[in-house]
């Protein structure tokens, strides 16, 4: 089952060169996840063919405008494509406000329903969970309240090891063997379970940190996870205005990476004055070498890495 | 003195084939105003290289998304390029709370200031005036109250004729005759104003109408005009979704531009299900010939016509 995150946005407040504020697109197990929302998303996103109609939770990390202002437009166009289902919308507080007095002065009225859930990001805490996935906070240092989003994969059942099971195996036995119990008949082991099953798969994890000062305090909690999306916003040469705004540099996204033993980095969020990112990226490298750039358009395959 | 309107977005609702939301910026006599701001207005304003710090008035037709979401972007980011002039914004009531609310929410103070002009936009009303144009609404039949936008040159002063002019007149007495005033010394006439001018430059006129049902009342307030921009969201045969959305035809674009007498008509605000859009270009040349399609990036120049 895919766990796959596509870049759709990766511009800085100001977006420029082509590239888009803020905006990711996260297929993990048939579950479509929207994080941030940035000014044409909705048109990044039809621009990659990745289906709107199939997202049902959308996470903003806070509410600076290159993180949410896209939010309206793919609303109305969801209501505009005969959207039914309901949509969960996770962010700090103030964004239910924001969407329902535009709703009132377009004397709009959607014809699905919004479930709107405020979270205090100074903690972490845990947003979302289905069988397979928890959704929860990674709080970051910010001018504003402002959270990152793990999105990590519940453990996961035994396997079955198909070429030991036997014809006569009832599959009643065979569902218990998967959950691990071995079977008897009275007193006597019929099968033990760990004789024909094989480990789970492994429980991926996708760590989404932006915007972000620095902070090695969030190392723990992102601990060797597959993949970590981590602002770059500046070069290290501009870490006065890292500092000042409250961003990182290219190289700490990379420090971070590597204190936290992460198997792969993307960074993002590039600052209006650089055209080119080679530099930016080589930076990162140069800390933590498993470093690509959060490119518009690209996917990272969490199995790929 | 140029008077051209650039066509930043010209899409209906929901913006496909790399068509954006309404927006159009024009420049008259060097005052640069912008018209309707759709999600993703300041990227396809950078896209043309039009210069967003020049602009000091923004008009915007009613509160239907595809019509202003793309304001806040455009506000961060003058502030981030460290805009310190007034801004003066005209729509209908609302606008401001919107605006204001996202203020508060992401904690901004602008560094410029914004004057908010709420108007009723159900009767005709001057919006703008300085030396040399006046921008007045245009009624329009929609869901929400909606309100084209008539840009009108003052009449202009007499011109010199510099061929007749003689190296021994005074320029004070020059100064009387282009205001069409005769010169005497005493009761002698020394020079008629009539012999030394000639008439002025036209006055140039271009009306916006977005978003509207058919409605040939507002004939007489646009008659003449040297360019109209209508929107055109269906073709004939979708007529009765016309009505349903109070919308207009293509061809009904092209009885208004008839109706009024216009020089020019432009058409807009396409239809998501229209790709390729001759067919409705042809469909409002067959009433209006004079009649062509707003490309977004293209500048229509009123003298040009």
């Amino acid at each position: 089952m895919a766990f796959e995150v596509t870049i759709v946005g990766s511009s800085g407040a100001v977006p420029v060169y082509g590239r888009h504020p803020s905006c990711q697109f996260i297929n993990v197990q048939n579950r479509h996840l929207l994080i941030d929302c940035g000014e044409a998303a909705q048109i990044q996103l039809a621009r990659f063919q990745l289906p709107i109609h199939k997202i049902n939770q959308i996470f903003i990390s806070h509410l600076h405008g290159d993180h949410y202002l896209g939010l309206m437009g793919l609303l109305f166009t969801m209501h505009l494509q005969r959207r039914t289902a309901d949509l969960q919308i996770f962010s700090p507080k103030g964004l239910d406000e924001i969407i329902l007095q535009q709703l009132k002065y377009s004397r709009s009225s959607l014809n699905f329903h919004i479930d709107y859930h405020s979270f205090p990001p100074e903690r972490t805490m845990q947003l979302f969970e289905d069988e397979a996935i928890t959704v929860t906070t990674i709080p970051l240092k910010h001018k504003l309240p402002t959270s990152g989003f793990l999105i990590a994969e519940k453990p996961k059942p035994l396997r079955l090891n198909k070429l030991l099971l036997e014809p006569t195996m009832k599959l009643q036995y065979i569902a218990q063997l998967k959950q691990g119990k071995d079977v008897y008949d009275g007193d006597n082991l019929l099968y033990r379970s760990a004789d024909y099953t094989l480990p789970p798969h492994p429980s991926r994890r996708y760590a989404y940190c932006s915007d972000t000062a620095f902070n090695e305090g969030m190392a723990e909690q992102i601990r060797g996870v597959d993949l970590l999306y981590h602002e770059a916003t500046f070069m290290d040469e501009e870490q006065e205005k890292a500092v000042e705004t409250q961003h990182s540099t290219a190289r700490q996204a990379g420090q971070l990476a590597l204190k936290a033993q992460v198997k792969k980095l993307i960074v993002g969020h590039f600052s209006a004055r650089y055209k080119e990112l080679d530099n930016l990226l080589n930076e990162a490298r140069s800390v933590f070498p498993q470093t690509d750039l959060a490119t518009e358009g690209t996917t990272f395959d969490l199995d790929a890495i």
